[in-house]
């Protein structure tokens, strides 16, 4: 049930308190419900009664538990989370599935979309999508004809590996980014957080050592963690993640796997030089580990053509390179392709089957007509010049309104940028002051595997019109400016 | 890489032969591939070299690898599969792949649906979906404009547990079948294999006990392999699985999750009677085990309302019911609705949005307008009768034609029958003469786990038009008899 690491430099009281408190916050664990008793969980983590205590003791300080005298301790929050949450009566028949052991990680990104739904949150600076407004753009206006054209197609399964029609245009518009490939050797998938559930499913598991970039794609650490392989994380440069320390960590412990997002990263924003591509793979070649090139946002460029994507050098198919279609283009599909060689694409195949047999047909269809849009390289490009201008708004925002002592990141594309705060600043505890004041954005924990970073966050800027934007980062400069004036209150890692 | 048994009666070679064989007819394996040396495959699996060679001998023997002196063993088949393959040229650049271990289990779905999209087999009773002139019965005309009116939702993701409109759909289309749910504890997903998929990923793990009917649905057996789970089967008779084993099971050795298909069980077509379902809940009750549900096939009955389903007995949060909407409705949407209960439920969405972070909008909208079409309920019922129509042909050409020593099941609704032969007949062998008479079913191996059953096979007569129905059963019926005239031609394990 929980990710307890016995020689991690948190104690061991802390980190049970913060698995719950995810499980709280995420409401896998309704308000009222019965934690286990202090020898139960004792025994089921194999820790000692003292530490117990001291987590639950945690919790009740972080206001999320309450003891009850002679009945046990239990769930007990007022403000309140993101998913449904039981009523009182129905919680109690409910208490025997708590002794019901899962598998799953901590699900931040649950946590965040929970969060970032909710409609009192008119600014969110958490949402890293297109402004629905530009999006639209690329759907051709008949939109409805082609569905209608399409619907005897409806009436059947399609291929497991997709829809061929959506498999050459994805080769043809990946030529654009100079990256060759073969209609059979294109995998559709439900988005590229699938993509990255079929690499780990296929090829991770308990012992394996996966390396992501630190700070990473949250999303992608709850994939990992649930097939309970070895995280380890290697920091980045200007140039993207730093080659000496992932050397040094094949030479320790080889990765099987290591997830990049070379291009606009997430949530940095760096482009990682194509001498660091070209070194990385050189790595991966010699030390035989495969590259989960993750492309989500080089559509979105402000600098011209960014270099080309590590796969477009693959020779021996180290790389999956996943290109997602679901930020400049259409999110409501959830459509990425994915591109390999070898068995490699076969065995992704293979976990694509078990998952859910293919992706649907119609949302397939509505992709291709928005890549065979006549006018799809101009409205791209519009699209891009419109997320620069949104860019360029919370950048001066932020330097006109932001408190010393803070520095962010300046991105060449894609939809985000990463904010460093003073080291004492916790962005956790931000965060419930920053949603008080009508503002979402991503805690930088959240996007960290074990090191314990609370100082950093994500604004998203490409998701509120050009207004709302102005309006939002100037609310979050206010919440910099009185956290950093009432320094001392953020010290504690709150929840 | 290998699910080898060390205590299983089948020899290691066997084992062995057979899971490469797996992979070499699904195409994971590329003709022409270099299969690992003798001494490394022993080192691997930890078995002798003698297995080793008489493993590739086996290969050899059944057509699907061959020996180059000096050289190893190599696939090699003349007759083959499904997906993709690579050119003679690419393959050697990839041979380093071949030593990335994979978790994959044998992937039976893909080997079955590779097989079945292939344009010559025109009569193809191995596909369990519904007729397409029917299924668009339930389209609105104008579902176009449904779209149209839809597009500005196509920019945004959907929500993780699915549109809210679709939940109170399948909350008060699920009250016509005697179920009850809120439409806060629905869950949509992307088909009965993705809802299998999130409870194995959510509450199965190594050394958790799942139990299957036997036999049972294949795609479910690649899932639980793909977990790692222990998965014990359980005989079935007329009234559904048979509880005293379970029972004893329990006792023995408790499982964590029950998967059945009460409503025309997929393959054999059996109702569980509503006693059975009553003991099945109150077993999960004492022993504390989940029932993951499966309902794919409930409303298309030929013997007016079937039972209530088990989830409509559910007081305590033991049932996670699933409702698929692929099978009558559209199967180009993929979309199903789970109805779980308390943490249940909480955790299903944390394992949904792992996996894909929820299901793409428009899919979701369209199975809406297939719920709301207006004359839903009667256009139901005209389907049902027309592939109740089809089970009759089916049944009137087995009765006329198929040879003695056959016996079949008559499903009360659904769209599979279950054909038993004599026990020396292996039907593995029996699909390959089918194929070269335009004819596939499922053969009964992919439904079993661990037996050595090849007895039987499964026939779908939803797919075919009546009047290639009928041609198809004729055609198979022959091949039935050929077989049978030259018994003892079957009695090899062939692949």
């Amino acid at each position: 049930m929980f990710h307890i690491q016995r020689d991690s430099s948190v104690p061991l009281s802390e980190q049970i308190c913060r698995e719950f408190a995810d499980r709280i916050r995420t409401g896998i664990l309704a308000n009222g419900s019965r934690l286990p008793s202090v020898r139960e969980l004792a025994d089921m983590l194999d820790v000692s009664l003292v530490t117990v205590v001291q987590a639950y003791r945690l919790l009740e300080q972080r206001g999320l538990a309450k003891r009850i005298h002679g009945k046990g301790t239990f769930v007990h929050t007022t403000s309140q989370p993101g998913q449904g949450g039981n009523n009182a009566t129905g919680t109690q028949a409910y208490d025997w599935q708590l002794a019901v052991v899962d598998y799953l990680p901590r699900a931040a990104v649950l946590g965040i979309h929970g969060r970032t739904t909710s409609a009192d949150v008119p600014y969110k600076l958490s949402t890293a999508s297109l402004d629905p407004a530009l999006s639209s753009l690329l759907f051709p206006r008949d939109i409805g004809q082609v569905v209608q054209r399409a619907m005897p197609s409806l009436a059947e399964y399609g291929p497991v590996d997709g829809l061929e029609a959506l498999r050459r245009d994805v080769v043809s518009y990946l030529r654009e980014f100079g990256l060759t490939a073969h209609p059979d050797k294109i995998l559709i998938v439900n988005g590229v957080q699938q993509a990255i559930d079929l690499a780990a499913r296929a090829f991770l598991g308990p012992g394996d050592v996966v390396v992501v970039e630190a700070p990473t794609y949250p999303g992608a650490i709850d994939v990992f963690r649930s097939r309970g392989a070895t995280i380890v994380s290697i920091p980045m440069d200007a140039e993207g993640i730093r080659l000496d320390l992932l050397t040094r960590q094949c030479d320790q412990n080889p990765p099987k796997l290591v997830y990049t997002m070379p291009t606009f990263h997430n949530p940095t924003g760096i482009v990682m030089s194509t001498r660091r591509r070209r070194q990385l793979l050189e790595l991966a070649e010699s030390c035989q580990f495969l590259i989960l090139e993750d492309d989500s946002f080089s559509d979105c460029s402000f600098m011209g053509p960014p270099p080309p994507p590590i796969r477009s050098l693959d020779k021996h198919g180290h790389v999956i390179y996943v290109k997602g279609f679901s930020k400049v283009f259409a999110p409501g599909c959830r459509v990425a392709a994915v591109s390999s060689s070898g068995s490699i694409h076969t065995r992704l195949i293979a976990a694509k089957t078990v998952s859910d047999l293919g992706s649907p047909v119609i949302t397939q269809m509505l992709v291709h007509a928005c890549l065979t849009h006549p006018k799809r390289r101009q409205r791209v490009l519009d699209i891009a010049k419109a997320v620069q201008r949104k860019r360029d708004i919370a950048l001066e925002v932020l330097s006109e309104q932001a408190p010393p002592g803070i520095s962010w990141t300046s991105p060449q594309g894609g939809y985000n940028l990463w904010v460093t705060l003073p080291p004492h600043v916790n962005t956790d505890a931000l965060l419930i002051e920053a949603l008080h004041a009508g503002v979402s954005f991503l805690p930088g924990s959240a996007c960290y595997v074990n090191e314990n970073v609370r100082h950093q966050l994500r604004i998203s800027y490409a998701w509120l019109d050009d207004d709302a934007l102005r309006e939002g980062v100037s609310r979050l400069c206010g919440v910099l400016r009185s956290a950093l004036e009432s320094t001392g209150d953020h010290h504690l890692p709150v929840l």
